[in-house]
């Protein structure tokens, strides 16, 4: 292995998994699942792995340089080997690891599927967004679409035969979708089928020359339909027309085509389209679900897209970590600090030198948290879909609706800075192009941004899930959180129990700061949900640290002591030191009242 | 004014050059200095600002996506305009602004080449670049090269006709330059001049089709000279040969080759070049200085080469926020938050968003405190350089050497998140090319990296400036904080001046927690030079909001309230809340006497 070569750390994942969440014990006890076992996810995880290193890793740097091509037709062109890794994606059932096996799915559960999207994202993040748009565009159409549409082309956008893509940001309408306007009308004379004419943008995967059809799914104002979100429907629009009785009989090019390619930081493998419906030819399409319902069934799909992009900030540091874990055996510079006035000391590898060891720790433990925190997060919407019993599916939702805006900002977020550190590491060389962890930083920057901004996800957060029920689902955190503690302390790790509870106090003790204001001013309360989101975010993650060491000191106690068990107790003395020190910090800017930012005199036109 | 055209925020640099530092009334006791006034400091201000506006911004994109080229000869081309530039450069004397005016130079203390730093960075990054080392060299040249040689070489660079380098790092030896190999011999026959052989990479400026003739100054071991830095001598070594009697008669091609372009993460129209020496003919050179004292003549270049690269990290941050400051007034996007429930209410500008607010309100908080910082670091330089007074002079070089490393690592991190908290103002838009706020990401990458990375700065300022005469540099600079507190509660501001006493003892005991445990553990101590520098440079930053707050009190008190004046009062209250708040979270890290990532058990090959 060397430190650009793609490798991934399927022993935590194991672990994580298994020694950790018990995921096999949970998921047996929910019928959806019962057939699976710990040995069909095992060899999931390592064919996925496999898959990954061979298939994927080596478009990464390819499609990057190379990116997409757009002609003149609004056909676009990927990068290099892009064909031929989706074949080969379709091939080995990788196009649709969650849909029901009879549709053409694998039918694992979304903890397995987080892992997929890490594990393929850390390979090449570019490619595994057009599977990942496709599917969450075929799990809309199998559910809301008629009868004759639903499953056949949910199968063909499952199998990979075709592609899809989700529309709905406007030049005038991104993180505020109700401003929409594209419009739709029915056509005259085909019973059923709508003509749409607007103009799209951001479009991931608008269109690709890896699949034989493209079904975009966009929101579009029907006549006489209200303003805002309310007045919004979703509709069906193919690439190319088809009768619903013969999907392999293609008809007409529809009107949709790719106007332009969008230039940016990273993901360049990715095709950002812009298209225009309408504009060259007329675009048909038929409707999804109902009229004016288009924001509902988007929503449906949109926890599972947060959660994914979460995980695809994780996969941004994951990658950057293990690439750094392998260059800092290869690299040699300098001396040992303890022999730092000896001249003629031994050269040594950079792994000897504190601060390199500080800043790979640094990548270590965020990445086990993140990794941790967002595989349970899946996990726990497994249950919420598939347990039988009522009550424990309620409860793990409210759980999982909490987390979810802290797993897409702070994995986003921190995933990031987990990949600059990996250039920092690499030093002068993680600044060009020979190795693979620059290209990490710039594909990763969009996440923070897509799929609602995290100062969105913050609002989400404090603005909507903590008010949800009276505070329920925060007040069962707390509680929760406590507990974890608690169990840390039964362990015997009393100061770092200590420790966290203290910074569970300091987050209580904000929310209700913010809970305060809110009633009287909301803009000064929402000032701070990004600040109050962090705060948080840094318990949640804490909490999988120590957690993790709990399983890992009852492990070593039974007679197996590992490095790695060891490196998940030295995880929680290092988040201890590191990170949980941070908290009363933020929970004391959040409790500042400072509301300077909002004076009028700041930032005038 | 639009997102996309260059802007600067004079106003500010007036009133932290005049208001806060008066670095008019400072320099008047330099003779160096005497004949220099207000009015020309201020004409010099506003015509660097044309000409980074005009000359240097529009070069910024183009170089970006075009890059530099090399042909099989050696010889670079860079992106179209660079040269023409050059030549614009040369007519207003903005090559050698601080040279003295006999040699070509414009005779400005550093505070104003801080400050032309800082315009033409947030301009041009890549460009200005060539502009440093070529001076960087030239200084060298002129202070220790031969008689014959010394000025008018160096006069060739002040005025541009030519360029030069400084060529230290090799493949092997980056941080550790004292592992160079590269080797030098007397050339026979020839006295005085050497024939060197070796490859030195990441050579910024390596070759340029901007200038006629390029000085590279080369580090090199001469026969029976000992290994590390001791070792080393510094060479001349021109590209084209020529007679020390006449230096308009360029002669030979002479063996220094450029022999690869890095293709990089940014700065792509700054040529970074692996330079053959010898490796297709003979490479000659001249000695600078004496033989073994190469280090120490390349150190003395070094304070002013890191103080450039913090500003290079403020340029970064400077310019993100000057173009996002306009953006949210562009930028329409949904309703204010007042309005939430209404879909009807009317759109808003995103300036009216409160997370808008508080991530451009970080922005300005941060850029504005870096430039106080790094504009009076300059001054202090200065008065070091040129005060009559021996005594004065000492101590204001004993408070720049401390603070120069915190400069350059704290303005070249946080410069970096405040070009990342543009890309996140500006959304999706900000990912694209269309937006100039990615390539201020991409550009800034390097800073943190080279000059000494950061963690390099860290182990300067613990294990080698604080420890110097005794700890006396810290313990001023404790003095010196407490004074500028007590300042602040003297002007009104008594629970900020509390906070700050408060924050100044936190790092002086994180400070004397380090002195203990090195005394027994030089690893332990190194490890938490990083989070010391952090915490020590958040009161650096933030005894300049207070500073300036403390300015600008007065001069509201005196009957001048406007908005610029107010916002000052806002930073501060802003600092306080957000930044400080960080301090001590960042001293109990430091505290915490974890060393969990030195145990042997991690990281193993």
């Amino acid at each position: 292995m060397s430190s650009t070569s793609y490798t991934f750390d399927t022993e935590d994942v194991l672990f994580t998994c298994f020694d950790q969440l018990k995921m096999h014990e949970v998921l047996a006890e929910c019928p959806r699942y019962e057939d699976l076992d710990r040995d069909v996810y095992a060899t999931t995880i390592e064919e996925a792995y496999k898959f990954s290193r061979d298939v994927l890793a080596p478009l990464n740097a390819v499609g990057d340089r190379q990116g997409c091509k757009l002609d003149g037709e609004g056909n676009v062109t990927l990068p290099d080997g892009y064909k031929e890794a989706w074949e080969t994606a379709r091939d080995g059932g990788w196009t649709a690891p969650r849909a029901d096996p009879e549709i053409g799915g694998s039918g694992m559960p979304a903890i397995i599927g987080a892992y997929l999207s890490e594990v393929e994202s850390a390979a090449c993040m570019a490619f595994v967004m057009y599977v990942g748009l496709s599917t969450a565009a075929a799990r809309v159409i199998k559910r809301y679409c008629t009868e004759d549409l639903a499953f056949p082309v949910a199968e063909k956008l499952f199998t990979g035969e075709w592609g899809g893509t989700m529309c709905l940001t406007e030049a005038g309408a991104g993180s505020s979708v109700g401003d929409n306007r594209t419009k739709a009308v029915p056509a005259e004379g085909e019973a059923g089928v709508w003509l749409l004419e607007g103009e799209k943008i951001f479009i991931t995967g608008g269109d690709s020359d890896m699949v034989d059809n493209i079904c975009h799914l966009v929101l579009a104002r029907t006549p006489g339909s209200p303003e805002g979100t309310k007045g919004l429907s979703l509709f069906l629009v193919p690439k190319y027309w088809f009768s619903p009785d013969d999907l392999d009989a293609l008809g007409d090019r529809n009107g949709a085509h790719v106007l332009k390619l969008e230039h940016k930081m990273g993901i360049n493998g990715s095709a950002t389209c812009v298209l225009g419906l309408g504009s060259k030819m007329p675009c048909r399409g038929w409707m999804v679900g109902k009229e004016r319902e288009g924001m509902r069934l988007m929503f449906a799909m949109m926890n599972e897209a947060r959660l994914g992009v979460g995980v695809q900030g994780l996969a941004a540091g994951s990658a950057s970590f293990q690439y750094a874990r392998h260059y800092v055996h290869e690299r040699i510079q300098g001396t040992s600090l303890k022999n730092m006035r000896d001249g003629d000391a031994p050269r040594v590898k950079i792994v000897e030198h504190p601060d390199v060891r500080r800043m790979l720790m640094t990548q270590k433990v965020l990445v086990e948290t993140m990794r941790a925190h967002a595989y349970r997060l899946a996990l726990q919407f497994d249950i919420a879909d598939e347990h039988p019993d009522e009550d424990t599916r309620a409860k793990y939702l409210r759980r999982a609706e909490l987390l979810l805006p802290i797993c897409k900002s702070v994995c986003t977020d921190l995933g990031f800075d987990v990949a600059v550190t990996g250039v920092q590491i690499f030093g002068g060389y993680g600044f060009t192009q020979e190795f693979p962890v620059e290209q990490l930083v710039r594909d990763a920057k969009i996440q923070s941004i897509y799929e609602g901004t995290n100062g969105i996800q913050a609002l989400d957060l404090v603005g909507r899930k903590m008010r949800m029920e009276g505070g329920r689902l925060f007040m069962e955190w707390m509680q929760y959180a406590k507990e974890r503690a608690a169990a840390g302390a039964e362990a015997g790790f009393t100061a770092e129990a200590e420790a966290f509870n203290k910074s569970i106090d300091a987050v209580g003790a904000a929310a209700m700061h913010m809970a305060g204001v809110g009633q009287k001013d909301i803009e000064a309360a929402m000032l701070y949900a990004v600040p109050f989101l962090n705060a948080m975010g840094y318990v949640v993650l804490g909490l999988e640290a120590l957690d993790q060491a709990v399983v890992a000191k009852a492990k070593i106690e039974a007679g197996t002591e590992t490095p790695f068990l060891k490196g998940k107790l030295l995880n929680l003395d290092f988040y201890v030191a590191n990170f949980l020190t941070k908290v009363v910090g933020l929970s004391k800017t959040v409790r500042s009242g400072d509301t300077s930012c909002l004076d009028a005199a700041l930032f005038q036109g």
